[in-house]
Order: C-alpha cells, then sequence, then structure tokens
C-alpha cells in the first residue's frame, strides 16, 4: 500500500496512474493538474481546429466514448483527479508537495510515498512586441484550442500567419487553411521548412505541396513585431508585413521543469529534467516523464528532448510499472517524426544530413523515387526516401520520407526506425524484410533499392544532383556548360527535347553503346530518366566508356515535378 | 573479364546479371532459360489472372514499360540470353555447362569461370488419378497463367476448384471468384487456411471474409481423385464430390536441384541446394539462389526453404556482388508473408504459435485488436495482431496481423519483421518507436499494446480466451455453466441482455466496484468489451475481489464480428 502523487494530468500521468493501479489496486494515486481539462490528446489539436473533430470532448475521450474526466477516473480506475490545482512546491525532507486551488487560492498538501512529474512543456513565445494582442495564440492546451477554435467558426478570421514552420505549425497551417479556407501564411526563420528534421530537397517537396493547397510560406523571416489596436492586425518581419486577424506562435517548446528545479532535481542545461532508464529523477522517491524529460537519443548516444505524446505515454507505463516495484526501462528514442500535409505525408527517424554532420559525422545521404507496389500492380504511389549514412562504416543513421497518404510511406520509414536503435549498416537496409506480395510492395522494394544505392554511392559509383542542383544548372544553362541528357524512350524525351532543343537530348540509355558518338563528351552532363535507375545505367555505360562528368538527377523527372520545376 | 554463365532467367538469374554487369561490365554473362518467356513477375499471375493486369507483358516489363526480352538484355544490360534451352548437366572439372534446345532438339556447350544457378522451383502435382486432365492446372509459369486466363476469358469456366488454401491459392481463388464471378470453391486437407502461417483463430476470419465475398471452403479434406473425360468434371474427396470446369493445384512447391544433385552439389534433406551466406554452392565457383535454394531462418536458427521473389531477387544482387570480387552477405530469412484476400490482408513475420511448439519452444499468443490510427482521428480502422512470445524469456517468435487494404497492418508486422533477426523480447514491443500523429497511428499504438498485453500475460496477469474458444462456450450455453458478463455501456450490452437474458449480464467496467454484489461469482465468467481492453480492466478488478475464474476475451466483440459468429 503505498500512496503516490502525480503532477499533471495529461498523457504521461493519467498512464503512469492507471499502469500503477492495475498492478498494486490497493494502493491510492492521487493526480493534480493546474487546468479543468484533463487527459486529452494533445497532439489532436489541430484536427479538432480544423473541424475534423466537432467537439473538444472527443479529444479527451476513451476510444469507447467515456469523457476521461475526474469522475471517469474515480469510478472506472479509482484514482483522484484534483483539477485546477497547481503545484507550487516540493518539500523532498518530508516527501510533500505543497499546492494551491487556482480558483479559490486555497493552499493544500499532499503528503507521497512517491511522486511523478508530469509537468509537460509550454510553447515558446516570441521575444517580440505585439504577443499579448488579441488574436495571437500558442497551441498550449486544449483551453487555448477551443478559443483558436471559436474565432474562426464564428468568422472573424480571414488571414491568418502561423510563426513557425515546424510539425506543429504546419498541421495548424493545414487546419486553418483547408476546411475553413483562410487564407493562411507560414513565417520560418530557418531556410525551409520542418528545419532540422527533413532535408532542404524534401522540405522543398512539402512546400511545394503547400502552395498549391494555397498556403504561403515565407522562409528565411524573422518577425520583428505584431501590430494592432488591440487585436492583432500585422505580422512584420525583416522583410514585410502580412495582414493577419489571427496569429498563432508555433516555435518551439520548453520542459516545464521549476518545479524540479526548485526542488534542487537535476535538470539538463537546455531546461530538461535528467531521469535515468527507470525514469527515476536524482531523487530516487521521484519519478518524471513525458515532455518535461531529456532521454537518451539512441542514434547520437546523447540526452536530448523529444516532445511526443506517444513517448509520454510509453514512459508513463514505465513509470507506472516501476512505482509497483517493477524494474522496466526506457531505453529512449531514435528521434522520429511524421507529419500529414494535406494530400502527402513526411516523415522522419534519425538524423538528416545537416544535423548528422552538424553532430560530427562523415556523411551523407541518397534519395531514391519508387513505387510502393510492384510497378506492374494497377493500384501504386511514388515514394520518396532519403537515407543518411556514414561514410566508411556504411551506419544508417537516419532516413526522411515523402509519400502519399496511403501509409506506405509510413511503413518503410516505421521499419528502417525499429532498427536504429541497433545500429544498421546500409547492407541491413538492402537485406531488409518486407512483407512482400504485389499489392502491398516490391519484390526489390523501394528500402532495398535505397540500401542499394547507399552502398554504390559510398563505393563512388553513382554520382548524384538532387533537384536543388539541377534547378540552379537549369536555370543557368544558357552558359552552355551543361547539356541535359535523357536517358529514357524517345516517347518521354520528344517533348523536351522539342521545347529545349540547345539543351536537352535525347538517348535512351539502352542505345547507348551503339550511339556513343553522339555523346556530348565535352561538357559537363546531367543524365534524366523518370526516377534515376536508368540514368544510374547509363552512368555506368559512360564511365565504361571513359566519359566521367556526368552526373545522375536522383528521383529523376518524378522528383523535378514534386519539387515545383517548370518544365 | 571473367565469363559468367546463368542457368534460369526469372528473378535471381536477371539480377544476378545485372548486378554483376554494373560492376564488371567487361566481362560476358550468358543466361539460360529452357522456356521462352523470361524475367517476368511470378507473383504477379493471380493479377494476371484476375483481369487487374490486361497483358502478360505487363508481368515481363520494366517499371518503364520495357519488356523484359532477349533484345532488352543485349542493349540495355549487355547481357546474352538463350531462350529455349535446358541446361542437362554440369561438368565442374572442365566448369561447362551442357545444353539442349528444347525445339530443335540441338546439344550446346557453355564453358564458366563462375556458374549462377537461378533454377528456381516447380509446383507439387498431387499423386492422385485424373491430374493430366484437360482443365487441370498448377500455377508453374507464365505459360500456364497464360492457358488458365485463356480458358476463363473463353467462358468456359463455370465452377473451379482450387487444391490448396495457402497463399497462392487463395490468391487464385480470389482471381477467379472476384473479376470474373466463377463459382470458386478451395479444398484443403489441413483444419485452416494458409496452415503453418497464421493461427487458427485468424485462419478463421480469412475465411469468413472468403465466405462472405462467395468463395465456398472446405477444410480437412483430402483430394481422392480427378474425374472427367478428357476435360475434368469432378473433384473427388474423401467426403464429397465437386462439379469442376477448372481445377487448380497449389499444393506447394520443390525446388529445382537435379541439375545440382546430378552434379554432386550439397542438397539438403528436402531438396534445395546448399549454399554459405555469400551464395556460394559446395563449389564456390557455383553460385545458386532463389527458390532452389535452402537459407538461414533467422528465428528457429535452422536451414529452411523460403520460395519468394523478393528474397530471389537480394540474393541475385548478393550473387552479383560476389561474382565481381565482392564480399556480400546474404544472412537468411525470418520468414514473411503477406495475402490480399478481396478487401482483407493476412500476413505473418516468424513463427505462428504452432510452428513456435512443434519447433520445441515453450510458447503463448496474445491477440490485440485496436485502431490504427488515433481513436479520435475520422478516418481509421481496426487492426488485429497476434504475437508469439517465448515463456521466461519473453522472446518474441512471431507476429501475425489481419487488417484492411490500407497498408496500416502492413506497416505494424513489416516493423517487427525487422527487427526478429535481433531476438526482441516483449519489452522492445512495448517500446517500440512507431512514427507518431494521430492520422497515421495512437500514442499508444497497437503494437506498443501488443507488447504490453504479451508482458502482462506472461506475468499471469490477463487470462484470456479467443473467439474459438469463446463460440464452444457460447453454443454450449444451455448447460449453464458460464455466464457473459458484458463490460461495456449499457447502450452496448443492452440489445444483448435482451436477446440472451438467461446467459448475457451487464455491468459497465466503471460500475463493477459500486456492483459487486450483482456478479455471479460461482460461475465461470467470460468478460466482454469491444476489443478486450476494457474486459482486461474488469478482470484485474474481479482478481482484486478474489473473483478469479474469468475469461478476459481477447479482441472483444469486434473480433467475434470478424470471425463470422452470429450473435
Amino acid at each position: 500500500m503505498q500512496n503516490v502523487v502525480i503532477i499533471g494530468a495529461v498523457a504521461l500521468g493519467p498512464k503512469a496512474a492507471c499502469r500503477f493501479k492495475r498492478l498494486e489496486p490497493e494502493s491510492k494515486v492521487t493526480m493534480l493538474d493546474q487546468s479543468d481539462l484533463i487527459s486529452y490528446g494533445g497532439c489532436g489539436i489541430p484536427y479538432f481546429v480544423s473541424g475534423d473533430l466537432s467537439d473538444p470532448g472527443q479529444l479527451q475521450s476513451t476510444s469507447f466514448h467515456m469523457l476521461r474526466d475526474e469522475k471517469f477516473f474515480r469510478d472506472a480506475k479509482d484514482i483522484d483527479v484534483l483539477t485546477n490545482v497547481r503545484a507550487l512546491s516540493i518539500d523532498r525532507s518530508k516527501k510533500m508537495v505543497h499546492a494551491q486551488n487556482v480558483l479559490d487560492g486555497k493552499e493544500q498538501t499532499f503528503p507521497y510515498d512517491k511522486l511523478v512529474l508530469a509537468t509537460g512543456s509550454r510553447p515558446k513565445r516570441l521575444p517580440v512586441p505585439g504577443t499579448e494582442l488579441e488574436g495571437v495564440f500558442t497551441v498550449s492546451d486544449l483551453n487555448e484550442a477551443v478559443a483558436i477554435k471559436r474565432q474562426v467558426a464564428e468568422g472573424k478570421v480571414e488571414k491568418a500567419v502561423i510563426i513557425g514552420a515546424g510539425a506543429i505549425g504546419l498541421e495548424m497551417a493545414e487546419a486553418l487553411a483547408d476546411l475553413w479556407g483562410i487564407d493562411t501564411s507560414v513565417v520560418e526563420v530557418a531556410d525551409q521548412i520542418l528545419p532540422g528534421i527533413v532535408s532542404a530537397n524534401m522540405a522543398r517537396m512539402g512546400q511545394h505541396h503547400l502552395a498549391e493547397n494555397g498556403v504561403s510560406i515565407y522562409l528565411g523571416e524573422q518577425v520583428v513585431r505584431l501590430e494592432g489596436d488591440s487585436r492583432v492586425q500585422k505580422v512584420v518581419t525583416d522583410k514585410r508585413a502580412l495582414d493577419a486577424d489571427l496569429v498563432i506562435m508555433a516555435v518551439g517548446v520548453t520542459p516545464n521543469s521549476d518545479l524540479a528545479k526548485g526542488a534542487g532535481l537535476e535538470v539538463s542545461p537546455d531546461g530538461a529534467i535528467v531521469v535515468n532508464e527507470r525514469m527515476e529523477t536524482s531523487d530516487p522517491d521521484i519519478y518524471a516523464g513525458g515532455d518535461c524529460v531529456a532521454v537518451t537519443d539512441l542514434v547520437t548516444g546523447k540526452s536530448a528532448h523529444f516532445p511526443s505524446g506517444s513517448l509520454a505515454n510509453r514512459e508513463g507505463r514505465v513509470i507506472g510499472t516501476n512505482l509497483a516495484g517493477g524494474n522496466a526501462r526506457f531505453e529512449g528514442s531514435v528521434g522520429t517524426l511524421i507529419v500529414k500535409l494535406f494530400e502527402i505525408s513526411l516523415a522522419n527517424a534519425g538524423m538528416s544530413l545537416k544535423k548528422a554532420l552538424s553532430e560530427g559525422f562523415d556523411a551523407l545521404s541518397v534519395f531514391v523515387v519508387q513505387f510502393d507496389r510492384a510497378h506492374f500492380y494497377p493500384e501504386k504511389d511514388l515514394i520518396y526516401l532519403e537515407l543518411v549514412v556514414e561514410k566508411g562504416t556504411g551506419r544508417v543513421l537516419g532516413i526522411q520520407g515523402l509519400g502519399s497518404m496511403s501509409d506506405s510511406m509510413f511503413a518503410r520509414v516505421n521499419a528502417v526506425a525499429a532498427i536504429l536503435k541497433y545500429r544498421p549498416t546500409t547492407a541491413d537496409i538492402s537485406n531488409l524484410e518486407l512483407l512482400y506480395a504485389p499489392p502491398f510492395s516490391s519484390a526489390m522494394d523501394i528500402l532495398n533499392a535505397l540500401g542499394n544505392t547507399a552502398e554504390n554511392t559510398l563505393a563512388g559509383k553513382n554520382r548524384v544532383i538532387d533537384a536543388d542542383q539541377f534547378t540552379n544548372w537549369w536555370l543557368e544553362r544558357d552558359k552552355g556548360d551543361t547539356v541535359f541528357l535523357d536517358c529514357r524512350g524517345w516517347g518521354n524525351a520528344e517533348y523536351f527535347v522539342n521545347k529545349y532543343p540547345d539543351h536537352w537530348k535525347s538517348i535512351p540509355q539502352d542505345e547507348l553503346r551503339v550511339r556513343m558518338e553522339e555523346v556530348p563528351k565535352e561538357k559537363r552532363m546531367v543524365l534524366i530518366c523518370n526516377t534515376g535507375v536508368r540514368s544510374y545505367e547509363a552512368q555506368v555505360i559512360l564511365d565504361e566508356m571513359g566519359v566521367r562528368d556526368t552526373y545522375n538527377l536522383q528521383g529523376g523527372v518524378a522528383s523535378l515535378k514534386k519539387w515545383g520545376l517548370d518544365l
């Protein structure tokens, strides 16, 4: 019989509480939360704001439609929940939590045998004038989401500006632009969307899709102030002023660790509570988990802050087990993210190339485009994958993907995410065993092709450029430095050769050996096909013939289209 | 400069040849095949027969619509292909292959530096009278597929019988029944469909779906003869006679290893050519791969025969690399399979419980049903997963899944397939990091829930029955041994309580503590909810109250529906 107190009743708190109570039904659990709304799926906020969900209670309900409120926790789980109660301090020597009711100001003390900190994180606010104006929001909690949706539903919002093109910012942009038809812009200080998450090449593809769906993106712009009388009217950046009735700041989160710091618990330099694999803080009677803690990044080996409802749930179960005397471990995270943007999905696991380089890895990345199913199967879609690998060792450091909304890209990135902690090499990806039948995958699946391409590139056999570099060279084509050689059949090449007779040449890959004298050997050559397979084959043949100043366009014409180059 | 000869030009042969030629363009490759049709996707045959593909050439084409015929291999790949040439014997001392043209009978000799055996497998034929009748087929090659489709397309077939309910048999059943509307039956000697692949419980769910789509399944029946004059008219089993205009025998395959045996190469007891991880046979100048070899089962650690176009392709690349002096390895296979049956998919990776027990593992399995996406996300589907784990160690031995055709089940089984070779335990599944956002997955994904359930069950905390056992007890309900306790809200339970007042009781899980006196403690109790989550919670509460003769229905009412129990 123990007395467990949990501070915070969203995601991790309830999970730890319920797990613990199933293992030790006779023990007592009290869960405090400073808000009136608890145990909701915060990650679902964009889908509530968009109108996909009509009622905030849907985010707070179980899969069997019971509202997870105080009564639910008492009746179904035998757990006491006190809402509107803010923890003020922890007295570790007396094992007491001091708290205050935020409605009536009354203070109260909660003794504990074990304490769980599930204090989460809070959105960062920009340090610029005007963020206090009416109509300026963050995506902090369900109450704020309700307020945003009310303004939208009342028809008060014609123009919205999202500050920050991370996952939450982009999900909110879709929410506003898609169903509500609001004129939506996103301002991002970095030079790409999803910075630190996907490559510039893939980010550009996502940006093109956002633009096609009416979302304007302003990259490399710093917001300097928000303007308006009582209500916000303008977002002013270092480059322009954007009209706005609604502004959402989505510029990252900060772990809520003041309570832990105040109690003298160890906190990392970036403000996250330090825990071991058992999710114990520096005080073994106090556990912490979820958005307020740092865990091990299983790819870098370093401590890192990964705010995620999924991690919180899994960590919560570990805490629940350990509260009951178990010895469960949470090893860490490989750092995964997936985001839906209208009709596409973008995902990552592990490190992007930029991140890998900044972490000191000598790394490169390869990019492959292929159908998700057997190419002869009638229903299929292209998947775009990028693999980040360490030179020398061939170690796989990360993978990113872009796909439709069919789960096929999700399936590939998940399979790699699952093995990242085992430190796979390119050979493990080349031979990764995906479930195979033509309606689901290819005999040589895109994941295997990705591993093969990485291996070839590491061996110096595949000299490539991506759509970014292609575009640079293409826009400078009148300089005459570069020839663009189409390695597809004439049927595919004809249109381009006729449109750009000085620049675009056609020699199908299977005719290359007999038409070698037509090859413009004196110039830099970009080799082009639909997805990069035949152009690679052409490069091998040209190499054999001693023509080596060639560059295979990774992902081929498919990637140029996705990237948005108008040819 | 080497002279490489490859025997067999489907899947592995072409893959090895092309990979090798990209690495050593100056070397010579000659590929022989006894058929006139080469390099086709054999796994696509059911989709050609069904009419999803109109032309057999689609199975023989590249993703960029070039027919992979002799000309293609010569022009695009610089590889010589000789069709209609059957290899008769190998003279290893002289390094020569003796072959014969099957059209004109002329014999020819091919010297080699390195030889690749890509001889594939052939369908087994039933040892019963009548298999030589017209209208009786196997699914051996593209020519036979063309013959089957011709008969179907000519309207000659009203009733078809498939012998064998493995993946190919069921794919062919769907092909005939779905688009052609042929009255199709499947006869299987085992007591379930997909024997050795999925559990009886999951097989029954697949069978129910096949029945809903008009395919009749006869289990536990042995075919004793086929009857007819010149054309087949009846399939006679030990229990019945079925009319048939078309019969397809899909009762497994045998590796084609006569050539290897004749040359004195090592062959396994089940007739598969023995190779090492470099895909070398017992003669280091002779490689073999694909359906004719045995590889390591990475779960059992034993040698096994896994005929699969996907393995063949990956093994082919390994051979191509090694022919060019590389040192690529093919570790083996974890044994995966996925099959589309009309609107559902069934999959496995690793061992089923039955297989695990027969391999001497002390194992159990758990079954979980959950939505693929966040339960509050509007578009979602149920996934059904079964995990096979070893008692004591908690080692994960296999996983099976049933889902819709959205790739969401595929994604989960793939993630586990990817880690099986690393010998994961239930804790690795509980904490497996899937990419999370509400449109793709749950914060506590079904895979994590599956790991958690396995852990609980191994700890003796979750006493379960599945739909099979439920049905047995339900059909004997008038004996009065069992009470069926519905743990859902009254709204869900009402219909059943009114229909079966003597057997079906309602106490919602959250009211159990205060309505304990209503619990029929003296009888065996089956606890029921939608998917098995609330009934597990109810079991924990009843345990605490000392009521322990309770059984949680795994997968809940959702699994009963899928199983086809009429309640």
